[in-house]
């Protein structure tokens, strides 16, 4: 892949996550990687979206090292580098501090499947990771966060489940490339949402059947799914 | 009716739902159906708002056999063909996985007639269907959600109360036809906000006093409404 | 006044209600009287905003004869006729279905006065209406919710508390023309929803000190405010 | 500085206020000081945003004598006063009745640490002040509302915690000038949001460790800072 293209991919995955709501000010970031080449575009630290051009955006290795661009990394780099190394089969991770799914991070609580919303895209519950310890948050704090996100997914499958809720802090989402991320960061804001009205409805409120989340995660998922259009070439 | 006619109808009623903000991504559908011919139209699956044309609207008969479109319909229409078979009256169906509905169904508790917004449009309680057991899921699954709605309707009337809520995922609502059916999953939202909130102000609001239920709902509904201009020709 | 003149003003109000997103399709309506010819002006019956015109206002005398117009009258005449009859120095009255302020009338609990921002309009808590009898519902049903509305002010100054909520219903507001009564609506409305988030923050929320609301409420009115500009002709 | 561009940055950060949807009709203010001359400018009592001007931006000695300019300074002038002389570093204030801060207010509750998007700006707790007692009330209220602000921040740094919520009224901000007081009312208001969130969601939610807490806040402030880019002349 060019790097032109992966930069203006990771561009407009960064200006989807605005366009949807999901950003204040600049408190989110999205990457892209091309994997062949070993390299990862990311959003630059603190730079207003409104002014944010695709030249801008930072090329690094997977050691963090600035390979090309003139603006720091988002200070959110390393945790995005741990990703990329640990779930071999991402693209892309989108960083939000979304109104919902960043109440739910500060809650340390795991979201519930309640619906047929969730399961469509996420295969269980979104997952927080453990509170970091002193020695962590003193020590790499971003590499720190993404090796506890891995961690968190030592029995989980990432692609399953494409999210997590970082304790005391947000989630992070990933996908098979920036857009697919910030696709389902959205889709993971409002399934935020939806879980705490429902609480809030009915606190006894009780997951999905097993059989009905897979019903609808394998509706949209993999070799028998039958949702939307064929894809051909 | 003309087929033109009734796609457009439908292609409307689907913009509608967008329009008010009850669909993310592509998370619901409208269909409408030519009670003569037998035809039903419905949103093609998985296919953006944006660039959906009156042409793309898919034609099925009532076994679900599409007669005219090359796009696959909505996964969701075996639902609308059982709703359609059972409810002799109704002209068309939405769904949506609109925010306060669907809280109400992933609670898996009815909303009460907490007031006169939804006395005026709704003739009691939204229900709420059952589970689906394992074999249905396993089996014609939207046929079942179908046909759970229409359990759910024994012994009510789909034309006093033209919504219910699916357990775990959505609501499901009709009308005399796809404008009508888009009409009231705009109400539905409505009432399910107002009474998530009436509940949170206050766990023992009570329900409606039958009087007062009957008497908006007559106010918009039957010979002797008052509500609105005289219908002329 | 010039009848053209009344109309226009409460076909502003009746706009101002829809463009602070107080009114859902056609839930709502404000009027407007001339008290020297005894004339109101009310918006017409489930007209549509969009399309709602100067001339299409109704006019009604006291009685709730109508004397100009070509137009049903809003169902809701009756209730407003009996606020005009009974709170002698009003002007104005808009009756909204707001997401807060319904939802509060539905939960039958005055909104109790939790900061200033109440404070600063309306010198109390926001009353809610006793439910009506049977009998009251199956009779004149819009004239007697009035009626409950003025039971409810037997001993509360309409000019200090220039709204009240209709118990199982929704808020009526008032003031000394239409737009001052369009006006109360929109503050009601986030006082309602300012107090709604305020309990669930903390259910021992405790109203304020009578000397605070004394002090805000006179900063805004009477003969010794001091907020805003001299007012000079 | 030119009290013309004084005069400017007050404009922009009180319409900024506006565009953020902090404000509902003239619901708030925001000042700046120009610390060589001694001079205050603040928005003008009861204007509304959409007709205010540069020029009717009112300017005030530190004594709240007006020097210049023909409107009536914003009530809460004396508050503003009050922070400025009790607060030396600070350049500008932002007072408004946001939503969910406000909400937090009237409750009377301090807005916990939760997560690093608090912590991001807010280096502990917002806190609230004691409830002015009748003879402060009685007395120069808005002076005295200043009073037990600066008694709030008895034993805080108010350049660490740059916000404060006035008990049963709403939010003060302040910064380095205008423009960062009214980023801080902004950040505010969605801290105030995720919180009131995060306990609904768990009631037992529990603040970030110290460590984390001080980790964000001296990522983004102090020497140490490596957010951002690199600030040069």
């Amino acid at each position: 892949m060019l790097l032109k293209t992966l930069r203006e991919e990771v561009l407009e995955a960064n200006l989807e996550l605005v366009r949807r709501g999901l950003v204040l000010y600049t408190f989110g970031n999205a990457s892209g990687i091309d994997r062949r080449e070993g390299l990862v575009a990311i959003k630059p630290s603190g730079v207003p979206y409104e002014e944010l051009t695709a030249e801008q955006i930072v090329i690094s290795d997977l050691t963090g090292k600035i390979v090309d661009g003139t603006l720091r990394p988002s200070s959110d780099l390393a945790t995005h580098l741990e990703l990329y190394k640990h779930f071999s089969s991402i693209g892309g991770v989108a960083h939000t501090h979304s109104e919902f799914a960043t109440a739910w991070a500060q809650a340390e609580t795991p979201i519930p499947c309640f619906g047929t919303t969730h399961a469509d895209s996420f295969h269980g519950p979104i997952p927080v990771t453990e509170r970091l310890s002193p020695p962590e948050i003193a020590g790499d704090y971003e590499q720190e966060t993404g090796a506890a996100i891995c961690r968190t997914f030592a029995k989980l499958d990432p692609n399953a489940i494409p999210a997590v809720l970082v304790a005391g802090h947000a989630p992070f989402c990933w996908g098979a490339n920036a857009a697919e991320a910030a696709h389902h960061a959205v889709i993971l804001e409002y399934v935020a949402r939806l879980a705490c009205h429902t609480l809030s409805i009915n606190t006894e409120s009780r997951p999905l059947a097993r059989e009905l989340h897979d019903k609808h995660f394998l509706r949209k998922h993999g070799r028998n799914a039958y949702y939307g259009q064929v894809k051909t070439q």
